[in-house]
């Protein structure tokens, strides 16, 4: 049994997206947990997938998320486990496939997922080895990924009553 | 056996990030496959996590890399499924959960997603159902959501060679 106190912190956010032009969705994001903020985002796709290009699409911004994830925790816990870092550099590179059958609408999967960590310390190895192992646990988008997640739907048209799908 | 011909598109993203400022990450992004394109995205984090506030946080872009990643494959299969719509909106929620023992490191785990698709259309809502149907399916972030990813992480510090975690 552990006897050490358990603390709980959640963290919630939301993202309400209109649809404006071709493929561009204005999107305005809030976190709502642990502090009240709210920022303005927009995804677009490019002319082959029938967009202006007028923002990043949203893959761009998914593998971003996940990067920025990374670095936040390791910076944050390279100060409580003090270890020193002079440089941080984080690469990701994610593959996904999409399979058709005919003319059916595709499917898609991720096929693969790689974060290259480049640090410059002067800490010994082993607790630069720690400190990136406590930072992908400690990293939202990481935790999200590592497990299967079931996302709930609901569907409502003409401002009628919200479904479940 | 499906006499249909199977087509294979992939999809590749990559992401080199630098960290300046205290917790702000400069974020250089490459769409790979199908096409070759690059944006420029950043992240920080508020004072509360020991940021400068001077970019969304790695969350913000997550989410809203979620959103606008429905909306696109709601738009696209509409064509295709001759589905009209005259007005989208897509709203999302993810909650999570940092769990910690005593001083240990906190470790994440997401709680629930919730993604709300608000179509006005006239066409008959049985289509409009099959569409937001075919577009969770043909969404690249909510099909990486939905199963367990392994992701692989090498460490390199100084400029040495690269170890696997």
């Amino acid at each position: 049994m552990n006897k050490e106190e358990l603390k709980i912190y959640e963290v919630v956010f939301e993202c309400d997206g209109s649809a404006t032009g071709k493929m561009r969705s204005e999107l305005d994001v809030r976190m709502v947990k642990p502090l009240k903020e709210s920022f303005v985002l927009a995804t677009d796709e490019g002319k082959f997938h029938g967009g202006d290009g007028t923002a990043p699409p949203p893959l761009a911004l998914f593998i971003a998320g996940l990067v920025g994830c990374v670095m936040t925790q390791t910076r944050a816990f390279a100060r409580r486990m003090n270890v020193q870092i002079k440089d941080l550099k984080v690469s990701a590179r994610v593959e996904w496939e999409a399979r058709q059958y005919g003319i059916e609408p595709y499917e898609t999967a991720p096929k693969s997922f790689q974060v290259d960590v480049d640090i410059d310390s002067e800490s010994a190895i082993g607790d630069v080895k720690k400190l990136v192992e406590v930072a992908k646990k400690a990293c939202f988008i990481e935790a999200t990924l590592s497990q299967s997640n079931e996302i709930r739907h609901r569907l409502r048209n003409g401002g009628g009553d919200w479904v479940d799908l």
